[in-house]
């Protein structure tokens, strides 16, 4: 299936994407902006679904590596992750049939449709996440033996680096020092892979489902309806928690921005506290000690006035917010999956219990 | 002229470029193990001298880069310098017809003799400084305007980084990141040019300088001379203080081995204090404020008891010293020359003034 994508669907996506993006993923107003421009020059940008991948076709996958709060003051021009497409395709030899997302996320689910535009190449719809995660082994296709290496970095300034690991964990390693180094953000291209690969190892529809999550929020307003309980609806969420941020400790570290949040609850949770703790992405969400939802689960922040997902770099003191978890796709409940991505990769001393 | 190396040469070698690698460039014995066994194994080593050098040739240098000290612990196979080699000829597709050593140094000025003696390629006796400095900027191809770009980088486990920048001096910040991810030490290649540049912008006779260093001190024990003055003569050195080793301050820090040296004068310099600054190499000595000597002149530590160059991971309490301080090479007394490697460009607040 290809469908051609209108202005209205970058709107929806990037309310969609924001939302399975789970905090991290990049800000989703910055990658709109990009794409709508693009759009309104003229260019055409063709989504695939999986199914038209053949066994023989080369995808590359491209993306924003950094902490996201970086990109509020190093606004990209876009044509860095081009750069990163161009100078793969003419270093490696290798003619890429599609660009695909890695992740889902303000930034990460639109730089692909913005590359697919600029370099007339088809985006193809399956990405390695279905969310977004902070590392760069945080993929399905990980679990499936694709290697992340060549990983081909652009800075804005013209700085490329290239990155051919021993292992998907080192990758992650030397890019993450790398994008430190670059001042804090980096595009990025990796896990390219043949189209039979591919097919196996995505998660495929992860922009079709943003788009109708935010089209459904969208009409739901519209039609004077609660956008709230659409959301829960066409996500199928689970409502957490309701509170008002009172408290917010965040710090940029080895490449991350990290911390935590504390809520206090009202409406039907008044009297209670709730706790999340993120590292770019929200990691898991607490009630007391006790865990209400955690990784590879999603986890995301809506602001209750504006039924919109919040990013964690927009955090901040006084929000009114209501928390939404969302199940993962079935590769990350894995025993693998969940020692690539489970609470207790991320330093937590507990089991993953699914929502 | 083409001279083939035989295994005193490098023991030879080995005392020689320690004296010029002013404290850096690698450990000796380390170096010299290397090069030994491949001799011995019935390899050649020949070594051109810079005039064999064609317009149409391609010269690549090859070094380690990081703080020396890891070395001690992180002992190279010398299979990574072979590898980085290899690998710039498959990737870039240049055929190499000689590889250069980049610096002075125990390990630095024997890498290039092994990894030719291990690929079949020619080894040209010019490098970018004459002695060692510890930033990739800090060579005479900098001067030159040379890239360092591509720099390709190797560490023992096999993990490969080609880093690609817009000038010389981010080219040192990222590879120096990845260096310090790779754990402290890598092995590299960078300013690969050719001949007529090469020619132009590289210092001579650094390798065969070294020779003669080691072979006249070598002679003079044979003989019974005095060790110390022979190393004097024959390196054209100034003796500029003899005493102990009565303070040591060290760390490893942003990937360099940085520290300062209290020497409490004896003999002749009996009743006067010096200290010594290094980042890697020795930069500045003084006696109380007054600068005795500094970069981008060569100032080398020099085991009293032994008459062997200490390297500044080696420096210990206690240990009786004499300082000795050589002219730089005449590229290094220019304005751009001061401004790349003088002391101000090391933050020390003073004018250089040469020995």
């Amino acid at each position: 299936m290809v469908r051609k994508l209108v202005s209205t669907d970058i709107d929806d996506l990037a309310y969609g994407c924001a939302v399975l993006g789970t905090g991290g993923g990049g800000d989703p107003h910055i990658g709109k902006l990009m794409v709508k421009q693009v759009i309104s020059d003229g260019k055409e940008i063709n989504l695939y679904s999986v199914d038209e991948v053949d066994d023989k076709d080369w995808i590359l996958p491209v993306a924003m590596m950094g902490a996201p709060v970086i990109m509020i003051e190093k606004l990209p021009s876009g044509t860095e992750s081009v750069n990163a497409m161009n100078f793969f395709e003419h270093e490696m030899k290798k003619k890429i049939s599609f660009i695909s997302p890695i992740e889902a996320g303000g930034v990460n689910s639109t730089i692909p449709l913005f590359v697919g535009a600029m370099t007339n190449k088809r985006v193809v719809d399956g990405d390695g996440e279905g969310r977004a995660f902070p590392e760069l082994q945080m993929v399905t296709y990980h679990l499936y033996d694709i290697n992340a290496s060549p990983i081909v970095m652009y800075d804005e300034k013209g700085n490329v680096n290239v990155v051919q690991a021993v292992n998907n964990i080192w990758g992650e390693k030397i890019a993450r020092s790398v994008t430190i180094r670059f001042g804090g953000s980096a595009y990025i291209s990796l896990y390219y892979c043949d189209g039979e690969s591919y097919r196996k190892a995505t998660i495929p529809g992860t922009i079709a489902k943003s788009i109708d999550i935010g089209q459904r929020v969208r009409e739901a307003k519209k039609e004077g309806k609660d956008q709230f309980d659409a959301l829960l609806d066409v996500a199928e969420a689970k409502h957490l928690f309701t509170g008002k941020i009172v408290d917010l400790e965040r710090k940029v570290e080895k490449g991350f921005a990290r911390g935590r949040i504390t809520i206090d609850g009202t409406d039907e949770f008044s009297g209670r506290t709730a706790s999340i703790d993120f590292q770019n992405e929200n990691l898991i969400l607490r009630e007391e000690e006790k865990v209400i939802a955690s990784v590879p689960d999603l986890i995301t922040v809506i602001d209750s006035e504006s039924s919109t997902p919040i990013t964690t770099e927009h955090l901040r003191y006084g929000l009114r917010v209501k928390v939404i978890g969302i199940k993962c796709d079935s590769k990350w409940r894995t025993k693998k999956g969940l020692e690539t991505v489970g609470p207790r990769y991320f330093g937590y001393d507990i089991n993953y219990k699914p929502l």
